[in-house]
């Protein structure tokens, strides 16, 4: 005789998005307001080494934040480092050094640990903090356009292992993102530009009218214009945050998080040993995908054509020696075993409408290829 | 200007608990049900030593069953043996070990990984298929009474760093709990009583009439007679579902597990170097804090002495050499720390009833312990 109950719950995840200027000014209440409660608890503060280097005043103004809202909160311990960029997602120790603070500062289940950085230092602390004491609650705090756009907002947190990227992680929502813009004035234009292919895909794939709102910022964006920096990614961050909760949040079926372009991207990055930055790669991802969407009579040669002016209206460039066929058909196999069985590849049904195919003709992603070499060529003869 | 966003979802889970016998005949689809999909998904099996080495057929049995279900799922590689144990929490490079077979076997999110043994290889095992790759599909098959009656159900897992139990772990449940009850009859008489203790706890706090049946069910309990072991398993296991699902899976505000007696037992474990195992030390922990309740005049002198009835016609030990006032004192302080700020203590209101407390008289739970130092005194006389 066999007994079988059925075990079923809903956990309910509920965190404020917040954009703003000048977040540790005194005045700006949205950090405070977000640690308020009946007890004043601890916030370890880690930030990104790059940050730290081009905001010298940023530990000082931290601690004079804490100091003001010292009913709030406090400081458990001096504000961390953690190395900037891909590096800290690789090196074990730096995700150990944020759990062994946890342990010497005493950090537990209701404290805070606040991340001050770009994607992969977000992601990292994010997988410290999701580990240790089975999860202290995290402020992502994001300063780049990328993580701003994108990243931020997602449930996800990981750091590498096995030279494979987001080995080891887990699915655990932050208790709240708050966007500093301030932080974007002093990106590099690499930088700058990199994080709005994001936006870029998600137009592409969800919706027609943000893509020709892109089409018509695009020259701005290019002068580093802030205003239009801003609206782009609220809005992109809206449609990535909507994705997530209106889907599958932690990924347990077949969904795909919004992933156009990102599988030849993925392969890109290491084969450069990500000379080519994340969101560099995701633009050259997608003029890939858009050029074999075009080859397969989805989308038609003019919408193509607009895909690519506005990517160089940005200033990307769409070709880079690694992209070569056998490389690609290496890196689709890659993606197909990171998904676990079927391969599913978004393409573009027409501009603003995405479209789930699973499988990918190798010939036709030589001539996708072919065509961004071409483009190449015909942009470095026009530049000369 | 600030604009602030409000991401909300909720995330669903669903798993069966199952309870059953011969789990690995292949006549038995329990297992064959959960693993069947649209795919022939890899299982990695972890066996627990201490069960391997009492059931040597085992891995035979584990690996004919995978023969005679190919057509619904693949054994990833030969079954891994992990230490059994609070040992295997311990020892970092267990669960580094099952990580790295993830990585060797190629074991993805859609892949399973089935744990066999007790609540601690299930804590180490849970913790490692948590992390690899964002979360792989957990069967946890039970092979203690603990396990069966409380902790795998649960939606925990965890292994020890720093010398503090648990401090590594994450909130993901399994996708099924498979309960076998063949497995039992091989454990030894301390761990076959020892988990009773679990089910004395929920019943104290929650519910008077499933209290009375194991007051019934004593002396057969005692002789090792099947029959109500099984019945105890699933109405315990059930209890602990229900509190999880109603309540607050993740524990994200002040909600407690189903500790009562448990602050206590965390610090007799540790004292003892674990010479006391966990169900022991609950049913140590237990018995004080009814006595303490009882000084407070919270139950009645008869209530308090059927509860001491029963722990003795289980044939539990109600008093250590390490029971004495100050490390209480202490436990009670690492309890408070392990909370995260203010003290929460289950107590008994009446039978079948628990209250929560935010204070610890310390002078009332010396003379607890003095009530179990004397009890203890006279059952030696009269077993002498």
């Amino acid at each position: 005789m066999n007994t079988i109950l059925e075990q079923s719950f809903s956990v309910p995840f509920r965190y404020p998005v917040a954009f703003t200027e000048n977040l540790f000014d005194p005045q700006n209440q949205i950090l405070a307001n977000v640690l308020r409660g009946e007890r004043v608890p601890k916030v370890l503060f880690v930030i990104d080494s790059g940050v730290a280097d081009t905001h010298p005043h940023l530990i000082t103004e931290v601690k004079n934040y804490a100091l003001a809202h010292a009913d709030v909160f406090t400081l458990a311990a001096e504000p961390m480092i953690a190395i900037g960029g891909e590096a800290c997602k690789n090196e074990e120790s730096e995700y150990q050094k944020i759990v062994e603070a946890t342990h010497l500062y005493g950090i537990d289940r209701h404290s805070y640990i606040a991340a001050i950085g770009g994607g992969a230092v977000l992601d990292m602390v994010g997988f410290a903090a999701a580990i240790s004491h089975r999860g202290i609650r995290l402020i992502r705090i994001p300063t780049t356009v990328l993580s701003q756009n994108d990243s931020a907002v997602g449930v996800k947190n990981s750091v590498n292992a096995f030279g494979k990227k987001n080995y080891l992680g887990t699915f655990v929502p932050p208790v709240a993102v708050l966007n500093d813009f301030n932080f974007l004035k002093t990106l590099d234009d690499r930088d700058w530009r990199a994080g709005i292919s994001e936006a870029i895909k998600v137009a592409l794939i969800k919706d027609l009218s943000f893509f020709e709102w892109l089409e018509n910022a695009g020259e701005a964006l290019a002068r580093r214009e802030m205003e239009p920096m801003k609206v782009h990614i609220i809005r992109s961050a809206k449609m990535h945050m909507d994705h997530i909760a209106g889907e599958d949040p932690f990924e347990f079926g077949s969904s795909r998080p919004l992933d156009f372009g990102h599988w030849a991207a993925h392969k890109l990055e290491k084969l450069s040993d990500f000379r080519i930055r994340h969101g560099e790669a995701v633009a050259i991802g997608i003029a890939l995908d858009s050029a074999y969407s075009y080859l397969q009579g989805r989308i038609t040669e003019s919408d193509f054509n607009r895909i690519i002016q506005l990517m160089h209206t940005l200033g990307f460039e769409l070709f880079a020696p690694e992209l070569q066929g056998e490389n690609l058909i290496q890196g689709l196999k890659e993606f197909q075993e990171h998904l676990g069985g079927q391969l599913t590849i978004m393409l573009l049904e027409k501009l603003g409408n995405g479209v789930e195919v699973h499988e990918m003709d190798h010939d036709l992603i030589f001539k996708s290829v072919e065509i961004l070499r071409r483009l190449e060529k015909k942009s470095a003869v026009h530049a000369s």
